[in-house]
């Protein structure tokens, strides 16, 4: 048994499927054949979600795939709920709602076991909804393709397994930005990660490594000289300077704790 | 008459034509009673675009509004379109294809006359299309709501009333930061200026004031760290670090020399 933590596979949403499945891979080599648990709680009707995986991850080498559904608080304190993680090595979180997954299962046994799984060096790994739960502080609503209004973004606690982070999903492609520079207006302290669809940020100890066909934004306001966010009115445009930006691709890394990017060491090379 | 150049009011589109019109009445200010020509000629089918400013100016105080439309560079050349600029204190781009502005009008009389009405302090505002025309290099064409992919923005020649800028529309309505990003990591010598919709960045001398109810993002990467664009393969996703990134709301201010924003010394105060 390690005594580090396992890694965190952040998707932004979509991951391809059928395809290189690349980030399925991904998960799957974390899982050394063992047993990965798909978590469908963030849907509100889950079929068909385990359905697509059962085929994503067909072939990649993991040893059992099975479904951990909760519908109700009640499920997620039931033994035989509990049973699904025993000797599971990964835990995949689907997309859906991410207030199903803190309400459903926050502080109940099934996540503790989680954390337990990861904690002794298994994979959790999350896309849309699922990448947003995994912070200790996790995004719920706020309103894409336009610029922040003061007040205008939602957020609640998630099951905290990445400190000091805020992640966004489905990132560029639903222009986003706005929403997360909101976010870390009100927080500099904390990071804000945005990540595109068929994308995701590998993080392992206080590093992550970028892998997918997107980009990860990673949104820094700690240097920020100004903004409005404490005397404007609500709903009042957003405004903040000085806000540092980095967008990473396939192979760069970045150190969370310097708040650093580092660039792909070896552009062009295989995948990971 | 002055020998300073008059204002720029570069519009992200959609600017209010029913409510507060807060920037056609800023366009109107400037036009001081004296004739204002809407130029449609961006549109390929410019039927109902002047209707509609002629219905948005209705008792702002401009003087004479009327229509310059040009179908061919030949009617550019032409003695009776020159003829509708005569004594016009203002030149106002309506929106539709930025490359129908410079093919049609580029190196023109027509053009020559634009730009002596606003170097003799006429305003000159284009909105949508009509904004991105204004500066040196304009954006003509590239994705949006996905991260950039290297070599997929296309560029031209533009008006030139405004330099070292490039000027993107829609900005977060259409999730339009990628490809900004794209051109300033091609040239980081630009500021990339990214407009929302009804919203104004009104530009005398070096320095421009935000109006309007979005925000006007400015992308530099002067101090940008690494960028792929130069190695990467075409349509590699592209990965750029420590670009600077300010959002400026309402009554902001922003210094093109010194690259430098400043903040509302007023905020909640009445309109410019």
């Amino acid at each position: 048994m390690t005594h580090r933590a396992g890694p965190l596979v952040i998707i932004g949403g979509h991951e391809d499927k059928e395809g290189e499945r690349q980030i399925l891979k991904e998960v799957a080599r974390h899982v050394q054949g063992a047993k990965l648990v798909v978590a469908t709680v963030a849907s509100h009707e889950p079929e068909g979600y385990f359905d697509a995986y059962r085929a994503g991850f067909e072939g990649l080498g993991v040893g059992e795939l099975v479904e951990l559904y909760v519908d109700t608080r009640a499920d997620a304190q039931d033994e035989a709920t509990l049973a699904i993680l025993d000797d599971a090595r990964g835990v995949f979180f689907s997309g859906g709602d991410q207030l199903r997954i803190s309400s459903q299962i926050g502080d109940t046994p099934v996540e503790r076991r989680i954390r337990e799984i990861w904690r002794s060096g298994g994979v959790v790994a999350g896309t849309s909804a699922g990448a947003s739960a995994v912070s200790d502080t996790m995004l719920v609503k706020g309103p894409s393709a336009e610029s922040h209004r003061v007040g205008d973004v939602q957020m609640a606690p998630g099951m905290g397994l990445l400190r000091d982070v805020v992640v966004d999903q489905h990132f560029a492609e639903r222009g986003r930005i706005g929403r997360l520079l909101g976010v870390v207006a009100e927080s500099p302290r904390v990071l804000g990660i945005g990540i595109d669809e068929d994308t995701a940020a590998v993080i392992q100890g206080d590093a992550f490594t970028v892998i997918g066909s997107g980009a990860v934004y990673v949104v820094d306001a700690e240097g920020a000289t100004h903004s409005n966010i404490a005397e404007a009115q609500p709903h009042s445009t957003l405004s903040i300077f000085d806000v540092r930006l980095h967008v990473l691709s396939q192979g760069d890394r970045f150190d969370l704790t310097r708040r650093r990017p580092l660039a792909d060491p070896a552009p062009g090379a295989a995948e990971t």
